[in-house]
């Protein structure tokens, strides 16, 4: 091995600033979401009390993260963290809602501990409800993290950013792309490959609204692509699988596909 | 954090219904593939004696998955693990034609080792056809968390009721759905992106085929969606990438997509 | 359990070559890029000989790895792994240079810490460049398990053998198929569901070129199907979203994708 | 195996109360020990709250245990963890001034962090201060526990019942044996292999002082043997190695072997 | 480091004939003892089956410590395997009234729950029972291992070959050697400190019975040193604590320490 | 909890110097006997270069110890770890001599493998010998450390300053306690419970010869105790069993004990 490299790389990881380790930052969310979900917990629980101790050791490695990210903070890590807390009931009352919405929508889905235990779409939203508190409160990188956590698993990505209504369901997920600042209403529903994107990525058009909005109750099918920031794609309209859309439609609409020819 | 809501979290974990724990069963599921497949297994076994006992205990934790889960079992969970075991060999018999399969379809693939331990199209079939016996012998919650470690691992999701023939291929495989009432004829081959979906998603329509049927000898190329539960891709066929299939074809059909213009 | 199914497993189990385990393999890849990205590594070193050691503590993995696979070597373990060493340098260089590229075309990109720890796109780049320098030193089986672990948590598949010029970008990333003898150019651009693959996969047409070669400063939007080893994108073009290509385009094109009728 | 021998034995488990298990036991006997001496702490703080938030994560585990054995407590888990938690500081200040007194009487003796670090008469006595508190609350067991855990490591076997006073020394320790009903006054130095025992062991004297009593100020040498319940070494005396005492010595007693002859 | 050295160690270490792993036989034994005495097993078994399997999940471990070790049997790891489990209802019948002879015999002892989960005396009895029909089998480096593991926690040293009766208590225990040919009768007690040792520790004696025979009924205190394969101490006896015995003594004897002077 | 306490020891933690865990310190001690003692060791290289690979992971362990614990060193941790890695050749010459001489001598030891793997003394010298050099290079808190492991485990304690010569016998070992300024010379044997130690404990005795000296061939029996820094046990001398020597005895001596009257 060259010195020369050898001694730069040393040099580098001497300086670097060291970030709270991946496999923290898993066990808090898996923590986080068996706390949430006792159908996704193996313990048991003699008392409250008992219950309310294991709540506390999770809330440590919270602790201990944000400690370890606080550079990028704007307040201190426990005022971070409280607040984190006093969002908990409003994030589990939402996929609570989601769940529901699932369970009621998919005709393969069986009951609520199903949907809880197995939909890649469920986990995936919840991760995500969880990561947009954790954006609010100014803890931007820790919130991507958790994102790519669940991209990683589901293969559904959704910037932790994006502002999602409520009972939003997702069908199968694996190559959804939902961007930084998609605004998406209340009852819609999405299958897999879908992208809601950018139109153009200019790096200058950071901070602007460059993804689409989706309003309530829309229904996007599988592969479809809509883009850009000024698209709005207007209440109860179905979008049609392997679409391309790039500017708005109105209520109501139905757009689909051509059916290729057959030879 | 707010009492009101620990309490009524505690309350729910004190009433939940325990399911094994996830690791659980990926340990099982890693052993019984390293037991089906020497090319997976890291172990060495000495005599036939300590293979045999090695077996039994990956078996005992196939036993403990199916009693914590024995509310959803119609047999005894001991009935259960007999009727799986019978059906080992002829799962194994249809996942070694479906390696050579594999192997003498796709010029990158050097040789069996290489199938067996690196293609995740391979990975998902093997767990589709040990998912599907599960689900065949009604743990139905069971052959799903087995399918989502599949799909978490591959981004390849079948659903474990799906009837797939023999010799079957996937190439690539990310994003391929595959829904619960699909039928798939022998030596078929499908590329990644593929969805064999329903047209329509009513809650109404559980238990109804919704989910087309694939003949003999069909390949279906990247990124095809095929949907309807009356849909028939006729034997022979070749589906295009791309394409959207949402009726019947008749046998030896080439359906190809439309090149888009240049402008 | 059927005692003839058991004895001949365990028959094939004694004669099976035994592989490295997958779990040593993904140890020695974890280390190796925390080796390499500081931002990756929750170590602190307190001095270069610490380091060092280190540093030879995750090397005696990758040794190991190659004992246990020096069947299919025609050099040594050793000379692998020193000729290995050898290319770190170079490796790293061009992985520094696609975070930079990364981070100045993507307007959500905050600073390179986030690209290195977050982006699965460069995660996937990271283990393909590593993995492609491994597959050009005779491991193939190797490169061919590195590359699966980088699709197994992305959704990104590149095959090791793939030649991938510098600055290369991805972005989101999932659902990218790159075959065995793609060859791409520098300043290319990349999103999630495109596809570089063959136009027929006939067995004879191994080692021959048939995936497609892209020139300098394409860009490529999500879901865009290019096939044929023929097939050669010019320079600077960009090819649109969900496009399908299979005949060479000239440098400078726009290729885009006709909208679908609303009805 | 003997059918009918697993048959009985599966019964037997079957009807057995389920103690916490000893990993667990001893995890929580580690954890209070680092909390209470940093020495033997090998993590850094970064603040307060962190470390309060640790320390309810090892009293976590404290519950647990007496949550399993509450069968044998006459208070509820809770109140016995409450009460020992406020005993806490004073078993802290008695263990620092033992170790002040182990450093102040024993030449080899380099420093505070050297006694609290690798003296095995130190831990058995932190570890008798602790099982004695815990003992006192009621929980019987859980107290003999911990007092095996410290014979298991150090062969120094102090029942948890025995009464010792402000900074005991002892020294080397293999072998000693303090039993029950002892009474040990303030400043006493013992070394390896004292007894101090009961001279008849009749199964009716459970409960009688059987044990003898040791004044302030006695110093007893390596070997002695000193039994019965009646027995009381006057304070500020001296009792010689390897001799035999069962009958009271008055204070300042000097208590010597005789020597063997030479032959 | 120096070359030479490295060099021929690298070539024993290449020689070595290699030995199960100790944690692998500490396992095991642990195993082995949790599954004879509920009382130290922290695992619930749901049905009868899922007992025996479990069962055989430790057996393997055996199987895989005789096959390492097959080199010094005289018969199949097999055949040792099933003559062993032949032997264990006997050695478990021997420790529940090893276990009742303690409580009975000792005024702290409260419960026979207490006894085994905390007397040092009856774990090692316990590994004495088992390494000693492990060493009747052949097994005697694993005898010897047995023993040690038992030495290592508890001080108490007892050769795998010595011959043991019925209803053998220890109290305390630290300090005890027990010789290769001893032979104790039944209703013996012993307290810590107590050698049955030989007089000459010639090599040419190897094979011969070189250490004591103790009658039934004998109680032997603290400290004493009984040598001499010709020493047989009587029945009944009672032999004092720190007492010196090379010749036999006759039933009912009463050996007692003289005390030492007072100056 | 108290606040006041809480917030007391929070101070105390934040201030205090980190050692190095006891579980890496025993790590790597058991890394270097094993590799030392192929006897020992349950892995198995394939090539030389794997296995000083391997033995420099362990060095890394050492060279973390010092480092962290650099503040007692007079030189570098480096310095320190390579005059360390120049002892070892004669440190494991000595001890293949003591291993040989405890076979030779004990009728009841089989052979060399079962000296090294099974005998306490054997890894008590062991211990030794390395504490003593890493003693005589200034690191004495880690050399008390590590006879501590020694003590924990064999229930001997030798002071890692004590000066011990060549071809030394511990038998059984349980009780024996060595000084730190005992100086022992070649061919000496030692049974369990003898004792090494200093007359008069008073403190100012530090760095003063306060233990005795024992010439080469002397025999010392079990429970002997023998005190005083001008003591010296002539050459060829055998001590008898729980004998008390308090002067010096000639060379050839036989001490023996006056055996007890039988009533």
């Amino acid at each position: 091995m060259d010195d020369a490299f050898l001694q730069q790389l040393f040099e580098e990881h001497h300086r670097a600033r060291k970030l709270p380790s991946p496999r923290l930052i898993e066990d808090w969310l898996d923590g986080l979401l068996q706390f949430l979900f006792p159908e996704l917990s193996t313990l048991r629980f003699e008392s409250e009390q008992s219950f309310r101790l294991h709540y506390l050791t999770n809330d440590l490695k919270f602790y201990s993260i944000l400690d370890a990210m606080s550079e990028e903070l704007t307040e201190s890590p426990d005022a971070v963290r409280c607040a984190f807390e006093a969002l908990l009931p409003s994030v589990r009352g939402a996929l609570i809602e989601d769940a529901e919405a699932i369970l009621a929508g998919d005709p393969a889905a069986v009951n609520r501990v199903e949907v809880i235990t197995t939909y890649p779409g469920f986990y995936a939203l919840a991760v995500h409800r969880i990561a947009h508190a954790v954006h609010g409160l100014g803890a931007c990188l820790l919130s991507r993290m958790l994102s790519e956590i669940a991209h990683g698993k589901t293969g559904i990505e959704i910037h932790p950013a994006a502002d999602i209504g409520r009972r939003f369901c997702i069908d199968h997920g694996t190559g959804i792309v939902i961007g930084e600042t998609v605004r998406i209403g209340n009852d819609v529903k999405m299958y897999q490959g879908v992208t809601l994107g950018a139109l153009s990525v200019q790096k200058e058009m950071a901070r602007t609204k460059r993804h689409p909005t989706i309003e309530d109750g829309v229904v996007i099918y599988a592969g479809a692509t809509i883009l850009g920031g000024d698209t709005v794609i207007g209440a109860n309209s179905v979008i049609g699988g392997n679409t391309w859309i790039v500017k708005s439609v109105p209520p109501d609409s139905r757009i689909y596909y051509r059916e290729p020819r057959i030879d």
